[in-house]
């Protein structure tokens, strides 16, 4: 029996990369070594590096426009210092739209001021603030475009004169999206890009070099970029495995056809969670995100059904965060409708039985 | 043809860990996942987190000792600037015996007072310095045990009463050693240990929480510490791969057993060098690292020829780095002593040709 992967992250990738990236670490393109035992420097790598970037500038429309492409380690973690540290001089404005937000506030406030611009906490992160107003001569403004544990995604992109900055783990590469509104975009690989390891960070190289205060090597942008992301020894299975899945991305139509697809996927189950009367969706409805669907059992005592149903069709990963409990359908771009549909099916099975 | 790779790093490791590390991103241990697409809060990966952090005390003699094993990302080179967040409060000293010590004493700055106790600059870093005298009242002395570039490493480990840290990048794992002789260690793992992506830091815990400067989160051991490599999401195929090496390098015998096969390829290769009148060696010969061995030819118009014999034999990655120049034979733990020989075999056609 095929597994059906709903996994938050890391997650679901398309079988033919993970088959092709297994493939490799045994041996690189019939070169009689392993992806992982070549030097970093040597021409199979540089060349699978170079590609990665350009993949990564071409899925976003981004090429020959002033921006870079890095890749880098530490996860969004470190991006959330580490754009405090290049960038915050004055003041920064964040606005708080979950977990993942709220830590991206609290690892800036230790370089300069920072100004909640608007904030969803009050009903536990279910929705994108939407009246606010945002300072003037802010060194940045941050958002999380899609946030993973609520299930909620912005819809349109907030107007600013300030170099917008954003976090786009969970929902790089899904939808088509106007990337030039961004100053600089992150994702951790490991939900929509590829496995655990590494982070794309795509830069306007304009905005760089702006701040006083001295910056360490290996968070300083300016030197990664300077380096082609090979300051130091890359995380060459994390890199190797992205670039393949953005050639898959790009095989597919890229992220206009693929965002098609998500939302396809995404109508389908919530339109079920709206009609099925065991359950209800835990976003605002406008703001429901197409990766990270989050709903809950109106009944809980209908959860030991429903997970067996679930179990017993090859889902996994359903769990909800502990944030929000209930459960949780994450629908990257290797996620299939069919599997979606399996899902439903289950659903539908619940409300038929009980 | 078998390829001999001699590479400085990324480096060969085991066969049968590259085989298994390939077919777990195809498929973990018949769960019908790919290793790379499992959340890092299943109990699947907690398994092999915590069995790599155990071997990893394990295999260094430090368990039920104070220390905890780390796996991180970013490579040494953020543990050069995480060190100096952690531990550095007025002045902390260094001993600068290559490239590698030199970037960790630049990063070190910009957190306090650095004193270089000695280096080996003068003479491109070709010995270990041995006459010196420690300034008492240090944070911490640094050294790193093994000079990947320049083919030195520290027979014996420099007595101090301030803590010690050491950068064993590549030479962890390697020789039988007292490690409790150290208060922090730590080796990114794409050397000895395991894939590009992951370094790991050992540390006694009581050395921590002792300067007043606020650390962001991903850079604090503390916080790392607590949340067990589990800040955020880890490198898990890096810390998998790791893992299964560990697993070898313990099924081998140990760090006992391994160091005593590493000195005996290294006396293999280092009484060619010395016996051939075709090669020189580059390090001091007290202070030659059984890792790396770093030769040149006398005559450097016979490289084309030599490099010939090497190609039809099979190796690989055997070029020096550009700071010393010739060649490099990298031999960790897990090469052969046969790939060594057939070095050695092209080293005396060499001699016997020309």
């Amino acid at each position: 029996m095929q597994l059906h992967n709903f996994s938050a992250g890391p997650s679901i990738l398309p079988k033919e990369v993970m088959y092709q990236a297994g493939e490799a670490v045994k041996e690189l393109n019939n070169s009689k070594l392993s992806l992982i035992e070549i030097s970093h420097r040597s021409k199979a790598f540089i060349e699978i590096m170079d590609e990665a970037c350009e993949l990564a500038l071409r899925l976003t429309g981004l090429e020959n426009q002033g921006y870079k492409a890095l890749f880098v380690q530490g996860g969004a973690s470190l991006q959330f210092l580490m754009i405090a540290y290049n960038l915050l001089q004055n003041k920064a404005g964040y606005l708080n739209t979950g977990t993942w937000s709220d830590k991206a506030i609290k690892e800036a406030k230790l370089f300069g001021d920072v100004v909640e611009v608007s904030s969803s906490k009050d009903k536990n992160y279910n929705y994108i603030p939407k009246d606010y107003s945002i300072p003037s001569g802010l060194d940045y403004l941050h958002i999380t475009t899609n946030n993973t544990i609520f299930g909620t995604q912005y819809k349109s992109i907030p107007k600013t004169t300030s170099p917008l900055v954003a976090d786009m783990s969970s929902d790089i590469f899904s939808r088509d999206f106007d990337y030039s509104k961004f100053d600089l975009f992150y994702a951790g690989a490991q939900k929509n890009m590829g496995p655990a390891g590494t982070t794309l960070v795509i830069i306007k190289e304009s905005i760089l070099g702006k701040v006083s205060r001295a910056i360490p090597s290996m968070l300083n942008y300016q030197i990664q970029s300077s380096k082609d992301s090979m300051f130091n020894t890359p995380p060459v299975f994390a890199v190797y495995t992205s670039m393949l899945n953005m050639r898959w991305i790009e095989a597919q139509g890229g992220v206009k056809v693929l965002g098609e697809k998500n939302a396809s996927k995404a109508k389908l189950i919530y339109e079920e969670i709206d009609r099925n009367n065991r359950f209800e969706g835990f976003a605002n409805q406008e703001d429901r995100s197409n990766m990270n669907a989050t709903f809950n059992l109106k009944d809980p005592s209908l959860a030991e059904a429903f997970d067996g149903f679930c179990e017993a069709a090859g889902i996994s990963g359903l769990k909800g965060h502990r944030s929000v409990g209930g459960y949780r359908a994450s629908m990257y771009n290797a996620m299939s409708i069919e599997s979606v549909e399996i899902l439903v099916d289950c659903m539908q099975a619940l409300e038929k039985k009980y």
